[in-house]
């Protein structure tokens, strides 16, 4: 995403009284306290602007979502946007992806969402990647036994990466998709980006989990 | 592939000296011995009008090549193909792909190259996939230990079943393209198919491994 530098952005996040959390670490392990409710966790890495976390926790409303953004000056927009709504399921954070060790505790979270992330197209910076085996080792330590590592891309190069990143370190794909929009009868919610992108070529989709899923329909 | 029944083609096929095999379980588990060397094996299954497997064996000379097909209408095709060159590590085999255990020995073949399959969309027919859990099986037993399941298809249901079916019994994958034809500096012997599909939309690839290959680029 082209990033403008917004100079107060940090000042408004602190601003906000309804979806921003500034001490996120304070809740590793009682996160449930914050929604006061027992439901499970989700959250996206790289949240942008804010569309999919706004659409997904006013959809799953028996979920509570929590939007993880390290750019301050793109998670403040995200935040003006949900201030236009009253959703009780829904926060943000203002972190980094390698470090969510620090605010989830072991198996805290359900499902992690990895929207149209930073492709790093050159091999040598494949490592930053979000789903390089460093990252997995962490959304590992942090997903519950049946929780999923879900991807969206428009990126060939980070689609194809991630498969054989998931299957070389024993991650079992499922609900994979080469061209998502050309499905029928799915629920997607769309990102900003998605939105335009989804018109100029193929949107790729996965799910990944540690444990082997029963229910997939090739054990059948 | 439309398929017109050609009504003497089993005997076109015995009249072949040098690239039909018509009793093939007499080989199982001596294959280099009909070519004469050590070198690995690798088959085609489904090798249609024979131009992938022409083309492999003429550019892999260090390789034997045997290329199966269960129409012999197909096969005949094929062969008298072949015969316009002169092909010494090159057989053909008339047969059917769930009887492989049959004709090849544990550990006798080092790469199964599967192209453009019959999709069999409709997902009550799955089973008949040539990468259903079922065929997987037989390909585990015939392959040795380095030994790779190559997948080329234009399907995009054949592909992301075969990319879950093989992760979900524990295959790795390696050397995914979403787009084959867009990759550059790749090395690829196209089939009659995709020399025509190829310019109505991408081909997919993917390689597959029981056991980890630890060169794997992602495990850097």
């Amino acid at each position: 995403m082209r990033l403008r530098k917004i100079k107060d952005a940090k000042e408004r996040l602190e601003k906000d009284e309804n979806y921003f959390i500034s001490n996120p670490r304070e809740y590793k392990g009682k996160w449930k306290s914050i929604f006061k409710n027992d439901n499970p966790i989700w959250i996206e890495v790289g949240a942008g602007k804010g569309n999919f976390a706004i659409g997904m926790a006013k959809h799953y409303d028996n979920v509570n979502f929590i939007a993880i953004e390290k750019f301050d000056s793109v998670l403040i927009k995200a935040i003006e946007k949900a201030q236009c709504e009253n959703i009780s399921n829904l926060k943000f954070i203002n972190d980094d992806a390698i470090l969510l060790e620090e605010i989830f505790d072991n198996a805290e979270v359900s499902n992690i969402f990895l929207n149209f992330s930073d492709p790093w197209p050159k091999t040598r910076h494949a490592k930053r990647r979000l789903t390089s085996p460093l990252f997995l080792k962490v959304y590992e330590n942090i997903l519950d036994e049946n929780g999923a590592i879900n991807q969206k891309t428009d990126n060939k190069i980070l689609f194809e990466y991630t498969l054989e990143s998931l299957s070389q370190n024993d991650w079992y794909l499922s609900n994979i998709s080469v061209d998502l929009h050309a499905e029928e009868g799915i629920f997607n919610v769309e990102t900003e980006y998605e939105a335009k992108k989804k018109l100029l070529g193929p949107i790729y989709r996965l799910e990944a989990r540690k444990y082997k899923n029963k229910d997939n329909k090739c054990e059948e």
